[in-house]
């Protein structure tokens, strides 16, 4: 390749999920024969995806450019950044760079799925630079409610792209340093090409509050209710939090028990690591509260977003093994609900106080992302030429598009992107160039992208209104009726108390079939679809429903 | 009857819902041989109630009383309030008292059940008193985010119980008048045994701002978007609301079209009975819009709580008849999420803002309910006896009872009840003495409690994992097999991409059959025992999943 041309070259960035919803941020960066890629995060399913665990982002086009692949730069370790790793490497099996706790979560994820020996990981520190193809990557430090997060400075030879991962700027942080905002303003006196910024609490003015402020108010509580039982409810990611708990513990002597599978095994991968640090005989099992007065106990458990499994709410509901609820204690959930979340966080907060507990479940929380005027002074540190905002809902890179036009920004200067443009950009422009293949690839139990629309679509139908099997065995030559037709339902009507609605089916049925008989039709597909249309037409005067109705045949 | 045995009676209070959720509301007050009901709602479904349209409550105990059942009394024409009447009044056929709006609310869906000959109603003035049985029952003027709202004030011979229905403490209402605070404090004076309060906000502090500070805040948005076509959603029932838009309409000299059907029944209901005032030709038809500037028209539109079928979320998709969103639009949500809507909300926000348009959904709404300091006035101006805390989920009553715990009641004077208590209470005690039966019942379609608990757990397997059907025809003495066993599945997996896991059931199957030839099995219900346990232990193993299987076997 010539000189020219590869002055010519342009840096392409496209994101393969994230731009539609919260989690599943996944973006490759491209130049030339190289590609990286920033994340491979999972998405939670939507309301109406039934019976999905989780989804992951459709890798086509990595698995297509594979020779392109470098590795993976994962920015830290929530499951909307690493979730997606043990199923995307199966395909696309790179390295993966990441910093020492982000590592840590990962290979406990890849051990999960036995695949630990056959991948690559490589710690990476802060300041450090990786040289990769045509690319070197460097990772600065920043603030979040995980600790060990980065933002990555992506050095191409169209210039340099920041990706600000998911970040808060917390002067005062809980565990190391602060984001390390003078790197921010001393990459931004070298240029940027473009910023790709957390745009989560961009509709959020002012300043995010430092994780430190949880601490003053723990202490508070602990203080003020010094006779009760406390459990308290967080994120398991969020080790800082848990050491602030910890910390209040000792200073009001109390032992600390953990519940939850997640917390466990995230307080252990971190005190391991040395991220927390556990005073001498604090932590003590479950099963070890009974031989401890209330008032020196607390637990930290999982179950802060109402989920139906987790510790807290089988404690509300009664069916933890080893903790009852009782009505001196004191419960807090030290977190805020995600978007749709609440209903679930309400009902376990109301089986929570008809135990007689006492409940807190404000404002023992503070955001792990940037606010308005956060998001201000890393764009005045970086002064880019783009501006890419990233992680969040449409609405929230809108409100991202708005801050940056407030600081001066023409319109195309701000590129909002949707999962699948490529965007090529150098110094002279950025325009969104085309289109790649991207999607939500559903994860069922074992089965990845098993289970699709028409699966979707057909668990949604039997959802609302059930189904109806009609079988019959019919002589294959003369289409004569050996047995049946006969009718089975389920999630229908309640057939015991529905007799006369069942008999009036049967009887519909017996008249098509008649029908059929009489023409000697002997097409079963005429005859399933006139099933079908009879007891449907039927069964929606009667009921105003449409379950499933589903013809079998046999043949004899 | 003695004068001494009357003397004895107490009053008996008996929620039949509406203690355990937001909505279906109704509560039973029974003395000697007189009972009458306050409120008849709906609920909508919960999240895991497929395919439910709403739920009413169970009235088994009016039915088994039906001859000491007097009447209803209708605080509003909210559907939590009223909703249940078509269904209720098939077996409690009694008159409905209630205000004017009310009553035209009420009409118009016994109307649509097509009851409306053989019902009666009785329309009540605020102030008026309603003799009737035991009771006197006496409607006073409140506020709420529906006009025509009334506290009831219940004489017996055992007290006065002030029920205050849901409310707001408004002192510039938009239409009518402020809530009768006066007489409040003259019943108060009389004595009142107890009040049974509204606790939807009594976690929020201060003081509920007037309706028509909604008025100015729009005011101001119509001055400052003269340019923008100006489309509102917000909630069909509040017609206050509605003459805001329009008196802001006129000002601004815009047209103002009306999308929605509920929304187009309530406004014409509304101005019918003078309750909204339209100025001349202020009014125009959807189809007319385009005979206008945008920047002279505005579109009042349900849909304010993300619903799918909604006006403004098929404005958003792009599925609306009449109307497409345009990147100039300037949409407002006049509304906040109802508590589960969330997410809904969002994503037609997102939509909207995709299509271009600027989406205001903050601080264009104040609510319908009393605050804490509300609240505080209420019992300050009644000082009852007893404090039942009412409306709202468990947390709600809790908070309204630390209310009046702050105020000085004790809590033996505070009665937190469950649908089904009884409390029977007079000047001496108010005590829980029983239980009535009490529930969800669901109304599915045209059918209403034929979906039970089993039906509903049938279609969330099936929503889960769907369904797996094995169909054989089996010679009915020597149980030789005659045709299949063939499986069919619906919502489990996308099967051309499957076969060799279906090839595999397929063989478990056979062999299940084949060992059950081989012992000469002809017991049915053995076969289908041993077909479940065989598959469903395969389709675990191969996949983590757990469809319904369902083995049908046909007898020739």
């Amino acid at each position: 390749m010539s000189k020219i041309e590869q002055q010519n070259s342009k840096l392409k960035i496209i994101p393969l999920g994230g731009l539609e919803q919260i989690g599943m941020n996944i973006t490759a960066f491209e130049y030339e024969d190289s590609i990286i890629v920033v994340d491979c995060g999972l998405a939670f399913p939507e309301n109406d995806m039934l019976g999905i665990d989780l989804v992951i982002p459709d890798v086509t086009y990595l698995k297509d450019n594979i020779d392109k692949v470098k590795g993976f730069f994962i920015t830290h370790g929530h499951e909307d950044h690493i979730g997606a790793i043990p199923y995307v490497l199966r395909d696309v099996n790179v390295p993966i760079y990441a910093t020492k706790l982000t590592t840590a979560l990962i290979e406990h994820k890849l051990e999960e799925h036995d695949m630990l020996k056959k991948t690559k990981r490589k710690v990476v520190k802060y300041g450090q630079h990786i040289n990769i193809g045509c690319f070197r990557v460097e990772f600065i430090r920043t603030n979040h409610s995980i600790q060990d997060a980065a933002a990555l400075a992506i050095y191409s030879p169209a210039g340099i792209v920041v990706h600000t991962g998911d970040f808060k700027v917390d002067y005062t942080p809980v565990f190391g340093d602060a984001i390390d905002l003078a790197r921010f303003g001393e990459i931004g006196k070298k240029g940027v090409l473009a910023v790709m910024c957390d745009s989560t609490n961009a509709e959020r003015s002012g300043f995010t509050l430092s994780e430190k402020s949880v601490g003053a108010t723990l202490d508070h509580i602990f203080d003020e209710h010094r006779n009760q039982r406390i459990i308290i409810a967080t994120f398991a990611s969020n080790v800082d939090r848990v050491q602030q708990i910890i910390n209040s513990a000792q200073k009001y002597g109390r032992k600390v028990a953990i519940e939850g599978r997640s917390m466990v095994s995230t307080i252990n991968i971190a005190s391991e690591l040395g991220y927390l640090s556990l005073p001498d005989n604090i932590l003590i099992e479950g099963e070890m509260l009974r031989n401890y007065p209330d008032e020196q106990t607390v637990i930290i458990t999982t179950g802060s977003q109402g989920e139906s499994m987790a510790a807290l709410s089988r404690m509300a509901n009664g069916t933890h093994r080893k903790i009852s609820i009782k009505p001196n204690d004191m419960i807090i959930f030290s977190s805020s609900p995600i978007p749709g979340n609440e209903k679930s966080v309400t009902g376990v907060i109301n089986e929570l106080m008809r135990k007689g507990a006492d409940v807190i479940f404000q404002d023992v929380h503070v955001s792990g992302h940037a606010c308005r005027e956060d998001i201000k002074l890393i764009y005045s540190l970086l002064h880019p030429k783009y501006c890419i905002p990233v992680h969040g809902e449409y609405k929230h890179l809108i409100a991202q598009a708005k801050i940056a036009e407030e600081l001066g920004y023409s319109r195309d200067a701000i590129k909002i992107l949707s999962s699948g443009d490529v965007l090529e950009l150098d110094e002279e422009s950025a325009e969104i160039t085309g289109r790649v293949q991207v999607g939500n690839v559903m994860v069922d139990g074992l089965g990845v992208g098993d289970v699709g629309n028409i699966v979707i679509r057909d668990r949604q139908k039997l959802a609302e209104d059930g189904i109806i099997i009609v079988v019959m065995t019919l002589e294959s030559v003369t289409g004569q009726v050996l047995a049946g037709p006969d009718i089975v339902s389920r999630g229908f009507v309640y057939v015991r108390n529905s007799e006369s609605l069942m008999d009036e089916a049967q009887a519909v049925l017996n008249n098509t079939m008649e029908y059929c008989m009489e023409r000697r039709i002997t097409d079963w597909g005429k005859i399933k679809n006139m099933v079908k249309d009879a007891l449907g037409d039927f069964v929606w005067k009667e009921t105003k429903r449409r379950p499933m109705i589903m013809p079998i045949i046999m043949e004899v």
